[in-house]
């Protein structure tokens, strides 16, 4: 019987992708499809880690409110984070672009942005491909990044017992959409502006994630892209563990709140649901919280949230001090990278 | 002032960003934009190639009459035949899907096809990204080969007196298509088998490109994606020299000189400026072109066809016994990879 992968889920789709394309044993690759980025081994003790990730107009941005420079900058930074969410530096890139009829008259503009956040991050732009297409606008990044293979982190090595931390406000990028989408944002200026900042132009934390690996001390690792709940959820299917998080503890921002109240939307959905953060989310067994915490403090001046830990069983759950509930993939509802 | 980028040719897109992503002189980056692949230091000897295709439905590729398992193996081909062009063994691949809508149907046989194609060239898939467009239907496919430093073929090694050479029959891919637009090629089977195939299901020169590089016998090399007068002009113009190609040494099948009567085309059109053949197109120094003919027959039982040389000046020209015309960047008119 012919199998057919109509009405299939993105997950469906990648178990079917990694069971149809299997590495034979001897294999260069390190880690394939299922983590942040691809490992391939480069040479005696050195990776090349590789992501990439399709955003097409209207579904994953809206040139709408999104300035095109902040658009270059931001499709340079989903990838970047990537790179940081297993403790690479970002080394090289690809850039993809499709468009209906001529160049739009806000490629510089574009081209600019996404020019900056490579420099900014040490990455050279090393080739692309730019094609008409019949309707959409899209654009695909690739980023090719390098760790020391001893100190990549993986999603797949949380053990019972750690602390889960995440690196940031959660859901600030969310309610900085949900901001643009109401009209309220007006050009990004004003009392919102961090919410405005987080969706429009998201910093990847590149620097974090490679004193986070080097560390040695973080069991797993991964971006927030598709919102705490789903993200959390994957570094448990992967870890075969289950998490519990504590609601009181989920680091929310002030306007972040305040926005919340504007639009009338519960707090605890950005926080949980929502996607594009970009935070890193990583565990730490409890006897390195307090040495984490400080060279994390030291290296960078930054604090990170612990929000939980890891349990026996499967799933994520939330607590507070009523009840406890399954929370597992409740994440943002966008197709995302082969990355689950 | 503001510099504008709408109604930009490709060209002048990828000069444009030539110019604004420079690279260091420290930089591991051998070869950025402007080859078929970029060239990246692997290790002390070895260099990874990378390339990306974006293919677009309705612009690039249509379902209404390509086999989806045949789709799959296009997509995979072309992007093989960038890493044969410098005399590459790929190694890994990406993929990268958008659709309006949930999965279709025929993505199984889709896969199954890459699948097929990528086994044939010992390369592994480690990751990609499925995602929702708007409209349109656009696969993105991302390969990293490999090769020896000092064997990679660029194409600016040409130099005058240079023979000029293709791996096979030109035109066959544009009579293909030329079938399957006019309704003729019924199914693929028939009388046009090897134009239909041509262009549903192109083989990437992969064996030979290797043989031509190892061999260190050749100057220059690519492959032709939009059609010789375009490709050997990229060469041309990288080398900073000029070709004249011989008319009636252009290498054209039988099927396609009967298709062209039915259809009632120029066959030299199709030959010239067809674009989407894969075939490699090489220069060698004449004192070497026996030697490299003998290994080709003797290690692939291929022939190879010489076209013409290598000349002083700029341009491609086309001559015969009555005249001699230029045709430079006359080929198939849809935008590329970065690579010219």
């Amino acid at each position: 019987m012919k199998k057919d992968t109509s009405n299939k889920s993105e997950r469906d789709i990648i178990k079917y992708i990694s069971n149809l394309f299997r590495f034979p044993a001897d294999s260069p690759v390190i880690n394939g499809i299922g983590d942040d980025c691809a490992v391939l081994r480069k040479d005696g003790k050195s990776c090349f880690l590789v992501t990439t990730d399709t955003l097409v107009e209207s579904v994953h941005f809206e040139l709408a409110w999104h300035p095109p420079f902040l658009l270059g900058r931001k499709t340079g930074a989903v990838n970047l984070s990537d790179i940081a969410a297993m403790g690479g530096q970002p080394r090289f890139a690809l850039l993809n672009m499709a468009f209906p009829g001529s160049a739009p008259s806000w490629l510089d503009d574009f081209l600019a942005g996404f020019h900056e956040i490579l420099q900014e991050y040490g990455t050279l732009l090393v080739g692309g491909d730019t094609v008409k297409s019949s309707n959409d606008l899209s654009i695909t990044v690739t980023i090719i990044g390098e760790a020391a293979e001893d100190i990549i982190c993986y999603r797949s090595g949380a053990v019972k017992d750690d602390l889960v931390f995440v690196s940031g406000f959660l859901g600030d990028a969310a309610a900085g959409l949900a901001l643009c989408q109401s009209g309220l944002s007006s050009h990004g200026l004003g009392q919102w502006q961090q919410l405005i900042k987080a969706h429009l132009d998201p910093q990847p934390q590149v620097q974090l994630g490679k004193i986070l690996a080097e560390s040695g001390l973080v069991h797993a690792m991964m971006d927030i892209s598709d919102g705490l709940a789903t993200d959390l959820a994957h570094i448990c299917a992967e870890s075969g563990t289950a998490a519990e998080v504590i609601k009181e503890d989920l680091p929310v921002s002030g306007q972040m709140t305040a926005a919340a109240g504007k639009l009338e939307k519960p707090v605890l959905d950005w926080a949980l649901k929502g996607g594009e953060d970009y935070q890193l989310l990583f565990t730490v067994s409890p006897d390195h919280e307090e040495d984490l915490c400080n060279l994390v403090h030291e290296k960078t001046g930054q604090q990170i949230f612990c929000i939980g830990k890891i349990i026996e069983g499967q799933g994520v759950f939330l607590s507070d001090t009523l009840q406890r509930e399954e929370v597992s993939f409740q994440g943002y509802d966008h197709f995302t990278a082969w990355k689950s």
